[in-house]
């Protein structure tokens, strides 16, 4: 399996990063949580004067096998029509990043159609969509390496091209079902807390799910490692993003997190590595039940929750504005010393 | 007293933005307060595809008598030094004005200090501070009217301007208590639990600032209606925001509510007009005692939680690239009709 060198940033500037911190204009520790991000932010970048620079959202976007068992609402249709509209600009994640900048990178990690690549999605396509894990192994060990390898690749491109931030999204329709497989295996947290509506199933349709689910985790007889439930369980779309955010924190990169998926991505991530989440900020915190249940789990608060389940990124870039925040904060800030303010606390 | 004509936006619309809503590119609901925003945006301004134009942060500002009782950890001085930062632009809620093109407004309500009036400081100045409501009234029946008359008139001067939008933000070392003071009396909920650490105190200073408190509600002798209990107990700069927000509420302009003290001049508001609430949208819940409290007893759900007390209008600011979301989302995602894609729930 390929390997990431991944190193935790070196903590040696954080009471410098404090320090300046501390003496901006303000009460200390009165904007919350934009200390918390300079202060990280400033510790990836090893400066007192971080920058955010060519944000970008890469969505994943494959199929998933177990879809033929009837887990999600939504056929599976939806997973290339949706990527029909985003390359017209009409979806969620096409205003948000037109609002706030990022430049949106729509990846084909096993999409089961045939995509037009002239108009501009970047072919990763490992298989057409993965096989039903009820029965048997999502992908095999050859494919879960081509998809790390090739979330490298799209992440080293994007490095290239002047990028130190970065969100990912996805696109599949199933996904949320790989993700409470996941969620269940890596956090030990019993299946039901871990399945939730998706797009919209009503209470039969979240039980269906549960049960399917539940049939499948019995029927597995894999060793258990997190490379083996990676590959067991995965979407091809969600493996990939695992490889892209290894190859993120590798080049230290900024890695913004999305929704329940994306969580469920960087939890995978952090079991191969456990450093890479020393380069995560949380977004948001879905609606999608168990996406609070894991990001306590991880011990991490998101910045935002809006009861956002769209996916796509759209939570991520959300917050990315608040990010923002906490760069300017350290950089345009006045001190007390030069403001001639009294140092009040 | 001054009065306003306040009505309530028609809902004649709703069931039009619920619809174009629903149609959009997404699950149904899957946008969560984003939906919810543009609903409530748009049934302000009575439209489908609603704006949001010349957004202004207005800061009201002025001194508190009760200071000289000690219950603010920071010097009385603060007051009129944070507005030199604000004018040189190296104050917390400069940076955000800049990153999200707001202009500043900076209103002297009462501050006690000779302000240099020709750097662009509006004169609205009542009197050199407060009375101390220990001893006695804050101010005078003619002193809150001419608070409340001044603020609206800030407000027309914004919508003369064409702002459709407005935020308003505080400073007052003081006015912690002050807002204490109306909570307590406006809500019914105990002193003790309204009373918080303000710019920083620690236990022994709230314990100190809820005695003085404490014995100023045991001497008020006032009649205990809502006029009374705002000049009683208020800040020039909170009566004056409180102008403010009725006059923005006559006139359809959207009220971006800030922390803990703007959540009180809302509160004092609506005490006198309950319309003005429909026009609020509670940008964060603060670090203040007292705010999640407030904003729960009011049944309100502000959009950011990011532990922020600095004041000045900062919350209401940052949660503002998230109302113009709501809006980009209604006016710019596409239908599942025209985008040609499976209508999914």
């Amino acid at each position: 399996m390929r390997t990431f060198k991944i190193i935790r940033p070196d903590e040696t500037i954080c009471p410098a990063l404090t320090d300046k911190i501390n003496n901006l204009t303000k009460p200390k520790g009165s904007l919350g949580t934009l200390e918390e991000l300079a202060l990280k932010i400033g510790q990836i970048q090893q400066t007192l004067s971080p920058t955010l620079q060519h944000p970008q959202n890469i969505i994943f976007a494959a199929d998933h096998g177990i879809v033929e068992e009837g887990v999600s609402l939504s056929p599976k249709e939806i997973t290339w029509q949706q990527i029909s509209n985003f390359l017209h600009g009409g979806a969620g994640v096409n205003f948000l990043c037109r609002q706030h900048g990022f430049i949106l990178k729509i990846v084909d990690a096993g999409v089961d159609y045939e995509l037009p690549y002239d108009k501009g999605i970047i072919d990763m396509k490992v298989r057409k969509g993965t096989r039903n894990y009820l029965h048997e192994a999502a992908m095999t060990e050859e494919e879960m390496n081509l998809c790390l390898e090739r979330g490298a690749e799209v992440v080293r491109q994007c490095h290239k091209e002047g990028s130190n931030i970065l969100s990912f999204g996805e696109m599949g329709i199933g996904n949320t079902s790989s993700s409470s497989m996941w969620m269940t295996c890596f956090t030990g947290i019993p299946l039901e807390q871990c399945v939730g509506a998706g797009s919209g199933l009503n209470n039969a349709g979240i039980r269906h799910k549960y049960e399917v689910l539940k049939q499948s985790l019995d029927n597995y007889q894999g060793d258990g490692s997190p490379c083996n439930i990676i590959r067991y369980f995965g979407g091809l779309e969600m493996v990939m993003a695992v490889g892209a955010m290894l190859q993120a924190a590798e080049l230290g990169i900024i890695i913004l997190v999305d929704g329940f998926i994306m969580t469920n991505c960087i939890l995978a991530a952090g079991k191969l590595y456990p450093e890479v989440l020393s380069y995560a900020i949380f977004g948001h915190c879905g609606d999608e039940s168990g996406h609070k249940l894991l990001l306590d789990n991880m011990g991490v608060k998101p910045l935002l929750n809006l009861g956002l389940r769209l996916g796509e990124g759209t939570g991520a870039i959300c917050a990315y504005p608040i990010v923002v925040s906490a760069v300017n904060m350290i950089n345009e800030m006045d001190n007390f010393a030069h403001a001639s303010i009294t140092k009040y606390f």
